[in-house]
């Protein structure tokens, strides 16, 4: 059994990855904590999980933390810095939700987080949590940064296209459309359902912190610098990625062949027949990458659609298949629950 | 006053015309057809309008029409211009919110439309309704082809740009989200609510019959061919389409000080100060498109988000405005409700 | 002119009263305040509103606010009340959107809303804001009371009952169902589209603050005290109130004959033909209240249908309907608006 | 292994079943027939599937199907009645999830459903299926019938009060609110997003099948003739039924202790604690009724909130979990999901 602590288990993102362990056979949930609801009980902050955790909620406390064999941060950006080399001196390994240790480089990551990074050391060391591109390293890592949610589904869906699509790098775009969840359970206005329903709207158009994260992990895997234009928008429902991606090239690849060869082996890509269009309620609360690709009446414009769940393979359900990754398990361990529809 | 009749009022297209019409202080509606709910009162199947009309709907028949000064064909594609001649000749002016009259290529309105022209000789006489535009054809027009809901929203965000934005006109995206209700009041599994709500979707990825009507027009407007990737999405909620446009250019021209010196006298077009981001809610229910336009990053794409009502902007109230233009009435008159937030 | 001053405009009556105002040919909207958002153009806050308002949102300021004929109230439960007397001594008219009239009973208002009152002295001059319980007292009121959104809807589904439907008094059951912006604008967990959207929920059962209020309006109009059980609930939807009566009495009255002669003449009372289920979307946006009437399967039950949007009838719209009254306008200035179907 | 067939597993009910049964494991789905769909693959109807199930739909045949050990009926009310004789002959054991033999007075059945009962000697034999009423007679079924959504929830909650609560049984009021989905997938006009969403409103006031069964129920279990006025609401949301249950009863009984003492032992009963308000989305996806009872400034009124998943609780899983109970596995096993929040 994998000795488990969820630091910052009071938002979506926790609720989420409490859901998969309470299902999951190699996994006891030894700690989860909080400090605004510390002696609070789990089932009572989260109704929907009575019955299946005695554990309250606990002010953060390295040494309690420190039994653990793996710890969960699913905390705000700028928390995981602080406490993680602590816990990899105690010889715990761990896995960031947030953003802390996505980046590689240090300048970009100050810059585009407004803050100094308080523990630059780990950067090097810490493994980008993506299974279908770093799946050897995640299993030997210390310290994983599991993927934004926008990054993951743009990622997949452009993996194949960059590395082997011959198609034009300078002129990327992504546009991607996130379910509300996205923003996390925190009281703002812009969530209000009178604020966010019967509505849709692009944000951040002049840059957004998923960006440097996508062109970071496209340029490694394709070798060549990538420019990509990235318009995020929110979309009238709780959760979903619809990422709708461009790129152009005249190639004459077979695209399908392509995406299938690249992703038949992996358990969580799914790519559909040719002509299809993935909807996002398909992979609601599951761990699926549901990717079409399409060249549109022939041209020289290629249209990739890749949905994903933002909480489950945009966060908590990729946090735990890199778990089961680093220890051993059968990675689909706990993974395989099947979409709720309608 | 403008005596008015109305073909085929059942949909939503119709119960927003008679919503706008109501409210007119201009018009009388004289008749209202459906062949199905003939007997039927306006208000019984619409109780959203008890206490303003005491219309019945009644089967068409050209002769109450034909007395008209004005007919809209809120019709599906395929009725109007089975009527229209008889109409015209009886000294009615006609305004089709179908796609009948839109394309002025009769062979491609025929493989995109799947059936043959009923009056392919009304194709050149008649007017392609976006005021913004064609305003002058419009006051002397017989016969008026009301713009589809995408293509206003696609045309009006990118004409600055095609015709004065040097951008690569070869490539071009519109990435464009629709509520539900541009599906029609028709009921069909992929528009129920357990089906649509809780779910965002592509479609029509390898064609759109808006595609062809959006690249007549900007072609038209900027003279040259243009090559456009034309991506529509179902988006979980009734009203509203969100065009999110993309091209590519380097020149240095000053995008903002473009757009509003284009639509500074267009009292439908409000173009929002640098930087903004509409949302389709700002214009629900009227008859405004809101436009913001960005450069992100200072890179050579450029990022147009174009929003309005599909209903209404994208339909109805857009075929009043052309009224009023028509019948020389002031632009404005029984569209200047605010929009309903929340 | 009616020179109209709005103190606490920010939140969602607030912009309603706006759209309200906007349209009304008797109004000039003077001055709007708001501490927080002082200097903001309301434009800004509300971008439904641009181009109709050159107004700013200024801080709170007596003289200012004592040159206009008339003060709406649209801040929280305790604030008219520390202003009005000052407005009434300046000859300003006053009406409260809040709650802090709505009582006659000074210990169960304070026991109710957990404060001391502020202005007792007030509370035997300020009229109930009911018009159709008491136009002719609101005629010459200096201080209105604007009713609550639940008790509008309770009050008008229950009054021809209570008064002359010889049902027993004391087993009334308002059984109550809200959109969510009867929570305000306000930054609230439970107001997230991810808490609140999907789900619904009564609240409060032990015990509402409308409750009170609804009891105090139909005891009095039946010269006797009622007993009512009233239980709210969340759905989850933006707009909209659903009363579902419940009374037991099984007297032949002909309930659908005594409703319509109840509401005959009054213009936003809106009794439906026998067998009726009103919809809340049928009134959305508007100032009416929808009403069916059934005895099921001919038992000693009756069921009330009542329907109103919460944020027109339920406030903004009822307002301007007590302003028009007050100043001796048509009843119907400026509230002539269909609702916005679908 | 259950070897297990599915007739009409096309709507809701039919691919929440498949969801139950894919993780099950003492369950083969040998069999899924569908007229309309013969020959279609299981997941591409429900990409929600894809990977989980091989199997395509065939037409409806007794050979196959006599050759299941259980066959549920996800089928339109009327279709089991015909089917059910010959698969009992051959040894199968049905669950009918319509209402065919839910109703013991074959006249009432025929009143309400309005066509001739086509098995009426089986209706003497079938099994009411609710687990926490009949547990020991649904364990030696042959033929079970599933109850209704509405049914489940408003007995489970009216149970405790009716058999020992002491209230009034002549003035029972059952007022639930329903999600969409509990219209079935089918194409009819006022399932369309356009219209049930941002909406709410009662229906069939007058009478709804569901009442015959609801008072059966409960005058079974009381032993004496019950008067229940009940009225069902269409809600804005995909899932979910919440009951509120007004009863009338100055008696001292411990209401909540009462509750925790009727379901103490249930698997999928859960009372909540004194004060509590459930919501639907708690119980979403799952096979749980969550319950809380009050009594409102201690009258003697006495509410009863009920929540269910409309398709699990309500239909799917009662179903599975009555196959567990009839096939003497662990009555929990494969309905042990937490629910899916947010």
């Amino acid at each position: 059994m994998v000795r488990v602590g969820i630091v910052g288990g009071t938002g979506y993102t926790g609720v989420e990855l409490l859901r998969f362990l309470s299902g999951h056979p190699g996994v006891e949930v030894a700690v989860i904590t909080s400090r605004s609801e510390a002696g609070t009980g789990v089932a009572e902050l989260f109704p929907s999980l009575r019955g299946r955790f005695d554990l309250q909620f606990s002010a953060p406390d390295l040494e309690t933390l420190g039994d653990c064999d793996l710890v969960f941060f699913a905390t705000p950006n700028g928390t995981a810095m602080t406490m993680a080399s602590d816990l990899l001196e105690a010889g715990v390994r761990v896995i960031d939700l947030a953003a802390d240790f996505r980046l590689k480089d240090l300048g970009l990551w100050e810059e585009w987080y407004g803050m100094p990074h308080a523990a630059p050391e780990l950067l090097p060391e810490a493994v980008y949590g993506l299974p279908e591109v770093n799946r050897a390293a995640i299993r030997d890592a210390r310290l994983v940064a599991n993927p934004g949610c926008y990054p993951t589904a743009v990622q997949l869906g452009f993996l194949p296209l960059v590395t082997e699509g011959h198609v034009d790098l300078a002129r990327l775009i992504a546009d991607a459309k996130s379910g509300v969840s996205g923003a996390g359970r925190k009281a703002n206005l812009g969530s209000l359902l009178c604020e966010a329903s019967e509505s849709l709207k692009a944000y951040a158009v002049p840059g957004h912190r998923h960006l440097p994260e996508i062109v970071q992990g496209l340029s490694a895997a394709c070798g060549r610098a990538v420019e990509l234009t990235f318009v995020p928008h929110l979309a009238p429902m709780i959760r979903g990625i619809h990422a709708t991606l461009y790129a152009f090239g005249s190639d004459d690849a077979n695209l399908q062949a392509l995406y299938e060869s690249r992703y038949g082996h992996e358990p969580f890509v799914d790519v559909l027949p040719a002509g299809s269009h993935p909807e996002t309620r398909g992979v609601k609360g599951t761990n699926i990458c549901r990717i079409a690709v399409h060249r549109p009446r022939g041209g020289d414009a290629i249209v990739v659609l890749s949905v994903i769940d933002n909480l489950t393979k945009g966060a908590a359900a990729q946090a735990v298949q890199n778990m089961n990754i680093m220890f051993g398990l059968r990675e689909e361990t706990g993974l395989n629950l099947p979409a709720l529809v309608p």
